[in-house]
């Protein structure tokens, strides 16, 4: 290669790398069936990285997915994927496998579900593997998966992201959870429910539970109170987003994705991680989460325009903004 | 009487409703035996006419208190109340009988408490008497109470307040209702819990809710929601403040009442029913609870220095404020 074509080329990184952050996404892509007192979706496309990577993709072109299917995922779906511009280069097709499927049932008041089936089938052996082009994301996005799986991604990266995010859930605490805190090690922001925060730090207040899983790595810490909002943490800095009351609440599957993928998403656009911008992130995660939950499966977030976001983000505004003054005496 | 004295005492009444607005509490105040995973409190304070006065009390001069106590109540607490300026005129303390009691013991998650013993004593046949000098009151505060006490209190004043709160629970929905909607047809502000909210309107949505609850009568609707914060509706108008979040709550009990203080208090003070100012008053009595639930029974809410107050809300604002540019294209 002539030294013409090494600057050429050098030059082509550098443009890519400035112009595009790219955030590459990790997590399950999956069949649900989702019951709840609206009505009975069967069949219906979820997963974590489904959710993800469809709220990230209002924010960023560069959005990566690493996940595994069966060949029973519709094409339809795929070329929705696509359309959308996530990047599917990682996604692995097993042929003759089926997809991860997850059925649940939600109680009335939509709190709380009952998981009534669950089938790993691709995903009992899955093991990540990053193309070459994804290898030097700037973000990484590590959805709810075996934390082991999640260490082999973050093994495999270029160089150190300039930022991690890590989903878990209690199911790993129970029995992965030394695996779980080598991973806390590695990463920059954990998002975890506030059931999860306590279970993790053993403390109920969620400010001492904040304290203790500082101590086990990651800077930022995002626990997730679904209906009731989201609370960030830095250290001592404390932050809290509520989220939108609404009419109905149709179908809360993928709300705490569709979250994170808001928030990643405009973390990744946006390039800056001051606290002032993480909390216009955790805003922009919970309006995608609003979406989200107003419909069926992915059926919210395929099709939303710019407008559309920016006016729910105002109206967070309106809904959370006051002005006072401290004149008390 | 003279020409010259009934200028002067027209003189001194405007004077007294413009400089002095004063806030009527028609409430409980009470015994409390209290079991919370920090300790047990024996014949403690409680009532919530005594919670709403002394979180008022930091806002305001004429604070009156309507309420009824046997003769064994501590003349110490009734000498306490006094020195916050709290006028216990309207407090009629029944010879050789005993004051209300309740007992309650909290869960180790302090959101939920079995009540162990309810003992009315002279709240069995309370009548409250308004005070002559009580019954120009500006504001009015109607305490949990039996719906027909509640209109009692409404039909002694003067004239219409110029604003009445109420606070209700859904034990009056069950026993009570017919006369419950009686008195929230009289009323501007209704204040309940979510639960409560979602049994008198028959809905779960809450936002469904408050359009239902505003047709009842109540132009303005709070929903506490406890550690989960409170929702502030007025027609279409929505407004949502964080509780904040503690590194200890010691006893919640009478955080609801004390918001309701705190809210009423800095209302009555600032003599504005502007949206803009309702939600400073929910910010206000936000703060006034998190004093509240950090110690035992009413002990958080008897010597705050306005510095104190001013911090405290100053913690709300760093803890919900943001800045957000809707940049999305």
């Amino acid at each position: 290669m002539s030294f013409k074509n090494n600057v050429q080329s050098l030059w082509h990184i550098f443009l890519k790398k400035i112009l595009a952050m790219s955030l590459l996404t990790v997590g399950t892509v999956a069949f649900d069936d989702i019951q709840t007192p609206y009505g009975h979706a069967e069949n219906a496309i979820g997963g974590a990285a489904t959710y993800i990577s469809l709220a990230a993709s209002y924010f960023i072109k560069e959005n990566r997915l690493v996940s595994v299917i069966g060949d029973d995922f519709p094409q339809a779906t795929l070329d929705l994927l696509k359309n959308r511009n996530i990047n599917l280069d990682g996604l692995q097709i097993k042929k003759g496998e089926k997809s991860f499927f997850w059925a649940g049932r939600y109680h009335d008041n939509m709190n709380s579900r009952d998981t009534l089936d669950t089938q790993l089938n691709v995903l009992a052996d899955f093991n990540p593997i990053l193309p070459a082009t994804y290898r030097d994301s700037q973000y990484l996005m590590l959805g709810n998966l075996t934390p082991a799986v999640q260490m082999q991604v973050i093994e495999q990266m270029d160089a150190r992201p300039a930022l991690i995010a890590l989903d878990t859930m209690n199911f790993w605490m129970n029995i992965a959870l030394d695996s779980l805190l080598e991973v806390l090690k590695k990463i920059d922001i954990l998002l975890i429910n506030d059931e999860e925060a306590r279970q993790l730090s053993g403390e109920h207040s969620l400010v001492k539970a904040a304290k203790i899983i500082h101590t086990m790595g990651p800077r930022f810490l995002v626990i997730k109170k679904g209906e009731h909002g989201a609370l960030l943490f830095e250290g001592d800095k404390l932050f809290f987003a509520p989220a939108l009351p609404l009419q109905e609440v149709i179908d809360p599957t993928g709300a705490g994705d569709t979250f994170a993928g808001g928030f990643m998403g405009y973390l990744t656009k946006t390039k800056d991680l001051s606290f002032t911008n993480l909390k216009r992130a955790i805003i922009y995660g919970s309006a995608m989460a609003s979406f989200c939950v107003e419909q069926f499966s992915i059926l919210g977030l395929v099709d939303l325009s710019a407008a559309q976001i920016n006016d729910r983000v105002q109206r967070f505004v309106d809904l959370a903004n006051f002005d006072i003054n401290l004149t008390l005496d």
